[in-house]
């Protein structure tokens, strides 16, 4: 123990910089000169890649900075005017982006989270009864239903789920978006019976997260049907989000995207947190939410808390009035595997 | 010749990556764990050096990704509501931009341009006959004037000048904000009178370009008197500009604010541009605007750009009807000093 | 009951034109001529007559066309563009707008209701837990409140209500604007014990409506400190909210402003309603909520219902499992005293 | 001369109340009970009506309360969130209405003007080059053209002109809408060669003005081709622009398209106008513009505006350096015809 400068550290997976493989391009190819604005070899062959691996070779993909920008480029960009987007009262959009989708002129709508997750039967019920009423041309017209994929709460849905939420969508107009900010570690969980060919099938757009899975920023959005609103470049230098040197994010797609490397690093953070649970599970820690990927909630007595304090850092998700707290533990790529070990001595 | 693979290009000067210096920092902090959104300590020490080197202490500064995020962010972020903002027809704003400030409710109001300037009497003339008339309030109220300092043509305002349109500005009760994507050109360029902390006198906001001046992304946003919109961090997140890695943009901004390493490598593209420009007087090449900064506009021959074919990029800025085009040779920061002379030889 | 031709009707307060005595002012007035945009004399006697009414001789006051209209003028006009305003689950503009204050980009958050009304202490705990949080700058900002008076139920706030939430606000640097779409009704309630002097001290900004208090149209927005944003005709006519011919508002306000006819015709409404509630109390036909108001909530049952059918008209707000429904009947300055007769004998 | 107690007025075209036959339904429908938003008869009566003056039993007609609210609701509610309109420089949305488009997120491009109209060569050079740009992705996307009939000088467009328009937007996928503010006025000139049918042919949307020819308020908007945005009424609320007594703005248009009504009452003052013009040419006076409708600009010497002191209103247009000025004469419905004949007495 001795040699550990800084506390082992849990609280987030976007604490390091990017995977080093992605460091050693960016040095490589940092004095070839490329043209702006995504339109450069690495930002070509990224698309290309993606293409492949989602098993859609007409898609529109189109890389941007960050989520919150990627949730309302999408989202504004693909809405008519008047229409609003149907999220869990959890999701980012409704509670975690400062009122960015609001900003954009557009109306979130929420429905109950159940571990974080939409209910189909719940999004049934709320259009059924929204088209019911006389009134409906008087309330915000639902044009989109946002799914995060692994959620708030690090659950994922199955793919029967999406299908069910997707044809409700189909049924009643509404196109079907999949924030994927934690993409990698949802498809690599073990409770995961979808892929990436898989997801691009059940819903309208989706993104591949960079930032919190192994790149400095960067999320790839993805259109499976060719369906991006045109003219693309503008709708998205219209929100700010279009980067002069398109290769930033171009050279770390293109590289998460070789050899399989988004899933490789998104597997190893899950290995971890799957050890993580077996660890809680072994000390008799109760986790508040069976959460399959990488994001664990283990529940704490101050006791348990004390012994970590200064050793170890996590996040307190919410404090229980018997002294307890939720807590989170999130692993990533970047979590050394002896972590987990250390974290077992000391807890 | 023989060995240049790829041909010599003047196109733009943000077709490289990052000055070596940001990459080697970059990889040397990678792994070491730091929160997110701009607390970590690389951008808390940017900002303490920025706050030095525009002599402000009391400086809000903040970093964002790229340079129309950055005037959306702005210009929406101080601007009352119903106000509209003032630039030369060939503004940034006005003109390349994808309509991004209208996006965010605001109108561009433009005034003609002179060499990409804006002249003080035209600016007060606007608002003597705006006030003067009786429907004023029929009409969008001018609350902000945006300037570029170099503009884009290459040209830069000498201090008095800015002052001018300051005092104007002021009497008048508008922001002025200036654009500084090239500021690092224009502070270096020999023709320049006012450095950092003088530009900070004369402004309410002015932002130091990093895209363009050696970093891979990243434009730092200085409010000289503390005069930011509160709560900047929430303001930033709305428009979809707030990085969850900061540390990506502290540590460039950090390191180009470390050892002057932002004006030394000004100095260098405009040292190059003198050469060239020096180079086209030689050759009795006219220059469509006597540009004291990285951007270059000599009038070619159809001989001349004939020539250069294949062997030299650069743009094409304006076809004349004689045959003749204005074009533009940019140098930057990664510009090899030999490019001049090899260029000499082909011309 | 022979020679009725149309149904008794109790479907809504805004069914008929305007009270009579606003015809026959609109008349009388036809062909002088007067400027627009509110700068004729009716609308300024019209201004003075309500600021004399509230006891505001500083007030600012403009007339707006409708009750959405209104509400998106007043929000987006007097809050920052990062802010947010709370009203609860049930209030118009969370429900029946349509979005339109979100299509001015600010996010309407929502507390839960009680009969239609905002608790004091739900407010205090929402704000207490958003700043409580870490992540609070995250979060859309609430800078405003929301109230109805009389609520969507009907329901009104005592003073001691209204002053205790003023104050949380003030507390929290919130302003508090108080929706008065049915005005009249809530003041000339039994129930009330708060007058417009008294509303004009406890709140930041209220309107008085006049659609459905006896006008064609038309809403008097009132900033009890002189308040309002400026220049405010540019802020109102940016919102598509400025009336060319201002006459046709200020003729109509300055005659509901004379000789008390405001508040007269909505004690008529008020008598009427209370004679209603005393009828359904008499039939022992339960109230779904207690409305001091001129709507009122029974619940009927089937055979009830089939006994008005076709004979007076009302609205169905909920059917219930056990096949009765909870209905609305509502009066007006417009209500004929005879039809509570009539309907107590049809019932 | 004694007995005119107000000067003679030509100040403008909305100084006066309704014309005598809309307030005298106003009152004859006044207590009959009708839904509201439009679903009223009265409505529907008028929608009907204009269907068949236009020739567009297909047409979606809705009845909107003003000038500035119409064309903020038309263009953002027909405008893909990206897409920018193009006026002439002296276009009402280019500079009278407070940046009320720009607020709904879309960037006016201004045409040079001609006596206040757009030149389809103008047009089509504007296009050719903004297409031909390579960066045309960067700037703000021209999806609709915007003209005024007649314009803000009283100009008008031959049908050959505004079908030359039509083509290039349809060339050019663009919409184009028709904003008639003053529809009557230009119908009724001799120099009109287009009708109401016509008009429709030549464009995707456009509105026949009330407020200024002889409605208290309100704007007939007609999508000829039953292109209106859906759910219309949620766009339109959504705009603040959906009025609760709907039957104000149908009982209106349905008056003015009884019997002819609307076209008759431009009639007259248009011959008025035409009286105007003929009285200026007598005494010599010139003309700035040779308008064919309801407004005439004369140019007044320093010692005809003296003359016309105290007895005459009307508005200074523009004051020349010589002491001159251009004034504007405006008649309307409501202008009796002896007043010509006053100001040629008093001229």
């Amino acid at each position: 123990m001795k040699d550990i400068v800084t506390p082992l550290s849990f609280t987030c997976d976007y604490n390091e910089g990017a995977h080093p493989e992605i460091l050693r391009r960016l040095l490589e190819t940092n004095m070839l000169q490329e043209p702006g604005y995504g339109s450069d070899r690495f930002t070509q062959s990224a698309i290309a890649k993606i293409r492949h691996a989602t098993g859609c070779p007409n898609a529109d993909v189109v890389f941007l900075v960050g989520g919150t920008q990627t949730n309302a480029t999408v989202i504004d960009g693909l809405l008519p005017r008047f229409g609003a987007v149907i999220a869990v009262e959890t999701g980012h959009i409704a509670v975690h982006e400062s009122g960015a989708i609001e900003h954009t002129g557009h109306k979130v709508i929420t429905l109950p989270q159940h571990e974080g997750k939409m209910h189909a039967e719940d999004l049934r019920n709320y259009l059924i009864h929204f088209f019911a009423d006389d009134t409906w041309q008087h309330m915000a017209n639902p044009k989109m239903v946002y799914l995060s994929f692994p959620t708030e709460y690090g659950t994922i849905y199955s793919r029967h789920e999406l299908e069910e939420i997707y044809a409700i969508c189909r049924e009643y107009d509404l196109l079907l978006f999949v924030d994927g900010a934690r993409l990698g570690y949802g498809l690599a969980s073990p409770a995961a019976d979808i892929d990436l060919p898989g997801l691009a099938q059940v819903c309208d757009v989706f993104y591949i997260g960079g930032t919190k899975v192994g790149a400095l920023c960067g999320e790839a959005v993805v259109f499976p049907k060719g369906n991006a609103p045109q003219p693309l470049l503008t709708v998205v230098k219209q929100h700010g989000a279009l980067l002069a040197k398109g290769r930033l994010l171009g050279i770390q797609f293109d590289t998460l995207f070789t050899d399989d490397l988004y899933l490789r690093i998104s597997r190893h953070a899950i290995d971890l947190a799957m050890r993580l649970q077996q660890l809680f599970r072994d000390k008799q820690i109760p986790l508040y939410i069976q959460s399959p990927t990488n994001q664990q909630f283990p529940i704490l007595t101050q006791e348990q808390m004390k012994r970590l304090e200064g050793k170890v850092l996590y996040e307190i998700w919410e404090r229980l009035s018997d002294g307890r707290a939720v807590t989170r533990f999130a692993t990533s790529w970047a979590t050394p595997a002896e972590h987990i070990q250390l974290l077992a001595e000391i807890l």
